[in-house]
């Protein structure tokens, strides 16, 4: 797996060369199970059309490199930059979000046709001004980007596919398989002292500009739960009528349980009296045994108060990761091929001791506003509304899921949504 | 065109037969010239998918016909009862009509499927059971619905492909060709005496709920337009702020221009300040003399306030059909493969003394509420939910539009939108 | 009687300043009953508040004569005229309607100044160019306008205090004490004769635009109720779980019904098991014989269809009124005193041949949508916005009701609202 | 000040009954410039009725005090407890929030009977039942709950006078005399050491639960404002085209200014090409010199990148304001009488190495999201509400403003705002 962390971080041409042409493939390859009509939809606003991921991260390509790198280029269609703009109002005024969905053309074809138009471009960039520094980061950044769609991508297709009452799966994993029937180790929670720790993003390899600067923060003494929470243990709020307590409720989530009337995570179905839950492999039953997944904040924050803990800070969960010295190679990620939160192995739990599925499985909701760190400062021209107009009313969560590509992933990552949002793979880890 | 008229009211079971295939086909043979992607999406909620209508005029039949007279018919999905529903509640709770985009399964060839599994269960009905009454008449409502659905289809695909900024044509036809150079006749009124008349479905063939029974109504002397009011003509009253003028507008309507900021009719687009227009054939330069299309109520309302007359009454329109005696064999319907509304032959003018374009072009606002004809009662059980339970706020419109089928067409056909309507073909004439 | 419609159409100048007088004192004798707060506030969107009421009916006179007919005539203040302007455009933009109930000031003693100082004004106006024909048109006009206002104040009063959970009394009067033990007469249907009848208003008192002109219209033969629907009968309908089944309501009516989750009319409230209603003197137990009231358009079409029956058409119900010589002084108006509809006396029924409770207790929804007369023509300048803007999706209503002062009636009185509008007296005769 | 702070601490039975008396009649000299009208109305759901507030203080005496420690208490009107509950789901169903400003009973008059039922009741708890400490915390808890509601009282006000196309000012003060010829001393950045540092409420006296308890933050080395940014200096992003370049707002920001088509910050309005402020004395020219006050987190955010700057945080702002010394005795609090932001003294500037105006003037947005500090835990059951289940999505604010009560001051003190809030006092000081 050291290899994998190496091609994150290309050197040499050819490195630039195969990182870029693996990334690109790794996309096509996400999109092979699907039919065309799979690739126009989109449910809900918090999800885009496959197709339009696809041609998006080309464009991020065309916007910010070849027309910067490559004086000749000419765009294979002047109005893909008014489609396919996500949020930069600095190249010009995006297509509205909430309209993806109701334009069939460009087809799924011409995006494929659009693609290898990008690829052809980028192939002829690499080769001819790879000593660019600009361009190296660039081009390092356009992959990372393109893996952040990667994991939207499958997020998107699960929301698409699990709003459809026919409930298609996306592709047949091993995931149908699991049983709940053995246990998984008890909840402990592992102790760390009190100090101030640095955390950040610590090496020369790549990262966001919201990982950087290295930051210290002081920590009290505190505890983090060795294991993420059970849809078992989480069927117990349910069935405490947790969803109907004010008292476990923030009042913003309040409010939106009751408007939306939320009754379990997305995704939970009861059927014929069973609790089932929808996978990208298709509806199965609940395992009670395996990670909840597809809380919100508001649904995490409400459960640590039923159970009378609470959620870990970013810094106590970064700094439990840095001192348990887990590895993510050890972490259910989109590599595993599940496609899904899988139960711990009892044979892990190692007496209660060992910090368990901290990378993979479900992103962390953390307790932490996602905010800049001190010394943060956004990227050049261009790429500056890359995460900084985002710190708003959005929290940090940490580790990774289970669609998250390994490689794309580092220790010091943080994703960001806010308080009612179910569609990621996201999950509860508790602290004291 | 007689026998026209003939095939759309079949007496034999080989008429039956027939009249079912041809519809049945005609349907399909309109999705020829689309992508996958094409049949998908729904860009307001006003419209609906091309997949979403192939399929449920098949569950019309479905659940109207081989439910009830197929002791043996199973349906080949079950789910296909929920999503292809459009508003029966008799039958079923129905799909929400604003999420049908929001579905990429059942996938075009899956639907095509559907429609040969219904194809072969009606012809094993109809080749049994025909000397049942109801079922005849089912067979008939069942192609006449299945028509109405043709006409959805064009005009929702213009719509989906108007909304889109590559404005992708659906088929090219004459229209592009279209110049404004020849005049049209000018706009002269013709009179008609008052006097109790009747008006409603007067022969023996099919007619809708809503057209009958045969009503007397009372009409003072009227005058109408000889023609329709052309693109040039409502371009006055653009060119004149009648837009931002409130003494034109209703003030419902005034409430709606100002809030979505109209300034033209639907699919009108300024370009390097010219006005064009988008057509099912793509985007061309406006045509003067072309009638104008895509008004609402509110538009065609302000615009007779604008040049002093007003709109008339459906007995008016419909008084004036028949004594007239134009014949729609005349008319600019789909057959004639314009899929465009056309500019009237000035050699038509006839010296003003003939009532010109009534069948064809464009819908006709009427300034007749959509109200229950005295006597009105609604159709059986099951497809009572037809047409009378949209008598609210609606307006009448008359005359059929270039993407209405010839045959699916009588002088009795009353269509009905709300007064805000403006993705279908409808236009303005005068009466004083 | 004869007294009161004379006085309703002054002739000579003293006649007119009685006229002017008596109408604006009514006004103000309507407000005494309340406490200071009671004049600021606004429940909901579509009532006023009363001191807007009050100053509103006096910038009519000042906006439409004091400021054409008097020379030298100076607003007591600027702002009103952007206050207290209702809907016309034509004279300034008018604030905002949802927001009437944010403003303290002017305050009630303010407004009760500019009262008196339109009142001195319009005196000397009055005084000086009595023998203008179109201040004298505009006199009436004011005072008939300021008559709807009452009738206004104290249905928005009704609403302001029925949604007080104090349930606060505007008055107490007779109404509490009457008692649901005596019988109704039964509802019998009186027939009347097809033809061609006129309608609109006929002779030379004053009449709104909307009234006019006279017109020919064909009635079908019909038969209509002796009485309207009482509470007893509409409860049935309740009881039947009618609100729960969509067969009895328009499409729009159910939407709203479901969204709004309505169970009863307005002002009905279950109280310990018990139906009670909340009336301007108060809450009371529901009198099963008294007519229903505060039911909107669609409640009642829900119960014409329910019972068989359907709602009359305007021609259907004027013609019945003129025919039937029924004298608008046996009416339960405002100068009655009740406040509330009342129930037949059982006394009256007349072996079922009469047509009782025509005029008074609510307003009749009818069939018929609220569209211009043949020959319709908005008032001059300036009032041209009275009536004629708002001829679009709503439905005629016929007969005044408990609030209305009698001497602002007319048989030709055509009232309109929207289909789902219950906070006016609003109730239901059949027809079939 | 001493004196100050000790009554803000009552030890004895007479000083906690001097403590209740003087916030009880402080509340009610608040109200002594306002006409019946102004108590009864809510510009905004942001916003509640002056006598709504006069009313809610009492009733949480009732619910949290007297129903506790008064066996023989009897509210003095059941459906208060419904009316006058804000948010607390524990004692009941609150009353809808944008809904208070529809009801206009109880009136005036009643509200201070509510009020004199609840001292009457209070008293006499306090003398018999003084020695229970629970009693004593909730009193104090009452009178610092009261002073927010004074607070709030005056913002409320001014939001809904400045909705007022008439602008009416609450009272004459000095405010309206303040010119902006003097300068005010230059902005300058005072340097602040790196450490971990202790931040919260540190002595005995009373603190809300959240700004408990004490604990540790690490700060990186900071520079903060010696001063508070004044309109002048605001007014210059203003003129450099600020709410229309998108480079300076965060994305939520950007969608705000855009729908509201803000253009500056509240209160501010261009009169005749002169910018003017609207003020609780009433509309007067914009002082360049005062504090800019009004403006939203967005715009506060905004403002801080357009000058290449930043907010400071919370423990930031702290930290100086206990190592410097400040005294909120020099502070521009309520008290002062000015109601209004003062502009700085030149006199006051000292080299530019004071930090001044930290106390008062206006709520100092900082870059800190509103959480928990490490520890905290919410009060005893019942009040339990108070503060937590806020804390999603907002901003801490710190300082005070000229409408605080200066005794219901402390340093630790953490008020909250979500980004888009403007209608407090709400101004800007950078760090770096």
């Amino acid at each position: 797996m050291l290899e994998e962390i190496d091609i994150a971080n290309p050197k040499t041409k050819n490195e630039y060369l195969d990182y870029y042409k693996r990334i690109r493939t790794r996309t096509e390859e996400l999109a092979e199970p699907l039919e065309k009509e799979d690739y126009v939809i989109q449910a809900v606003t918090d999800s885009s059309p496959t197709k339009w991921h696809l041609a998006h991260v080309s464009w991020f390509y065309e916007a910010f490199i070849l027309k910067a790198f490559d004086g000749g280029y000419k765009p294979l269609n002047e109005i893909y930059n008014y489609i396919f703009n996500s949020y930069y109002q600095d190249v010009g005024n995006p297509f509205p979000r909430p309209k993806r969905g109701t334009l069939s053309r460009p087809t799924v074809n011409e995006v494929y046709e659009f693609r290898k138009y990008i690829n052809d471009s980028m192939f002829n960039v690499l080769e001819n001004v790879m000593d660019n520094e600009t361009l190296r980061t660039l081009t390092v950044l356009g992959g990372n980007h393109e893996q952040q769609h990667q994991e939207l991508m499958m997020t998107d297709l699960k929301h698409n596919f699990g709003s459809n009452p026919m409930f298609p799966a996306y592709k047949r994993t091993k995931t149908l398989d699991t049983k709940d029937a053995e246990p998984v180790p008890n909840m402990t929670f592992i102790q760390f002292k009190a100090g101030v720790v640095e955390i950040g993003h610590q090496d020369s390899g790549f990262a966001f500009d919201n990982e950087l600067p290295v930051n210290k923060t002081y920590l009290n003494e505190y505890r983090l739960a060795n294991r993420l929470v059970t849809n078992g243990e989480y069927l117990k709020f349910i069935e405490a009528d947790g969803y109907t307590d004010f008292r476990y409720w923030l009042s913003d989530g309040w409010d939106v349980i009751r408007r939306d009337r939320w009754q379990a995570p997305l995704h939970w179905h009861k059927i014929n009296g069973e609790w089932h839950t929808f996978t990208l492999s298709g509806m199965k039953k609940l395992n009670l045994n395996e990670p909840v997944a597809h809380v919100s904040y508001f649904e995490a924050d409400a459960y640590a108060k039923f159970v009378g803990k609470r959620l870990p800070s970013e810094g106590e969960w970064e700094n439990a990761a840095i001192i348990s010295g887990v590895r993510s190679t050890d972490g259910n990620f989109f590599e595993s091929g599940y496609l899904h939160p899988k139960a711990v192995d009892i044979g892990r739990a190692n007496e209660g001791k060992e910090v368990l599925q901290m990378y993979g499985d479900v992103w962390e909701w953390t307790g932490s506003a996602y905010l800049p760190y001190p010394g943060f400062s956004v990227l050049a021209e261009g790429v500056s509304e890359y995460n900084g107009k985002f710190m708003n009313a959005q929290w940090v969560l940490k580790g990774g899921s289970c669609v998250t590509p390994i490689d794309h992933f580092r220790t010091s990552y943080r994703n960001f949504f806010q308080s009612d949002k179910q569609w990621q793979f996201t999950g509860i880890r508790l602290a004291e």
